[in-house]
């Protein structure tokens, strides 16, 4: 079947971290959903991108689990992310039935504030790391994974961050093809 | 006083490079317009992430001369970038004025549909250099800057493309100051 991801986007997003997920997802040939927290309304993101989401959360979330949840950084929206009781419930459920749970930069915050996956390896924004370290084991690689947890650092980790999304949704072969077009940094 | 950029955005942009372009500009305190090319409503860009403009191009185009015009690649984007007499027209008022003209990925297709500085040095995403060569001196560097001009290959190259363009208009501390959080690739 096509993979399927949710990508939850709040406003305060880090604009880079949640287009550069979803396109390089969707060139994988992942089936995303961008949602809106609050609805299906325009998002002003951290560097003030409007972006459109597909559909609302609230609608996102009735059409079953995804194969992937992912969570973007930036300060404001990773603090709406783990405000919000329902993004607990989705992460939750997912994280039960081990689909890949994916957050970078400020987005793993969302994760401790919800407790999913406490006790696993991550990564952070260095300037959520104490933050993190009290119920993770903390690393400081690019991109980390633990089973099906994948945690990642800032912008500059994205593309890295989702081709390892890619990798565990739809393999190697995938991320081997989708990768020279786009002139990444070796 | 505060730089101004102008990025041209069209249907069919790849949503990476526009996004990666003004958000790095606005961390380095540029004034950034993201102006739609046929108004000011919601743009379907090329991998399906739905960007809103700022305002339309007709509006930005009113307000006089920027230090920066950047346009995004994306094939469908570019192609209509290059068709547009109005984008032509743009480009060569800033251009003569000797402002910032910037292109990455399939755009530098745009300035060679204009003529807009034909014979210097450029590059693109590969896809294209064929078209490019005819016109232009073309490198394979990741950027290639010839005196006003900058050009850059695709979504993996779009960090340092807009980097230079912060460093030509707000100079290479604010370069310095900007990158750290950014966790780029080194
Ligand atoms: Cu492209």
């Amino acid at each position: 079947h096509t993979p399927r991801a949710l990508l939850i986007l709040a406003e305060g997003a880090e604009e880079m971290e949640a287009v550069i997920s979803a396109d390089v997802m969707r060139r994988g040939g992942v089936d995303v959903t961008i949602a809106g927290l609050d609805g299906a309304t325009t998002i002003l993101c951290s560097r003030n991108v409007q972006l459109q989401p597909d559909m609302s959360l609230e609608e996102a979330s009735k059409k079953g689990l995804y194969d992937a949840v992912v969570l973007p950084g930036g300060n404001g929206g990773a603090k709406r992310l783990a405000e919000s009781a329902k993004v607990g419930e989705i992460l939750a459920a997912h994280a039960k039935e081990d689909r890949t749970v994916a957050a970078i930069c400020a987005g793993p915050t969302a994760l401790l504030a919800h407790g999913i996956c406490t006790g696993k390896k991550v990564t952070s924004h260095p300037s959520v790391k104490e933050k993190m370290q009290s119920d993770y084991t903390y690393l400081e690689d690019r991109v980390v994974v633990d089973g099906k947890l994948v945690t990642s650092r800032g912008p500059g980790t994205t593309f890295e961050f989702a081709l390892e999304i890619v990798n565990m949704l739809c393999g190697k072969e995938t991320v081997e093809k989708i990768s020279p077009p786009m002139l990444l940094k070796k």
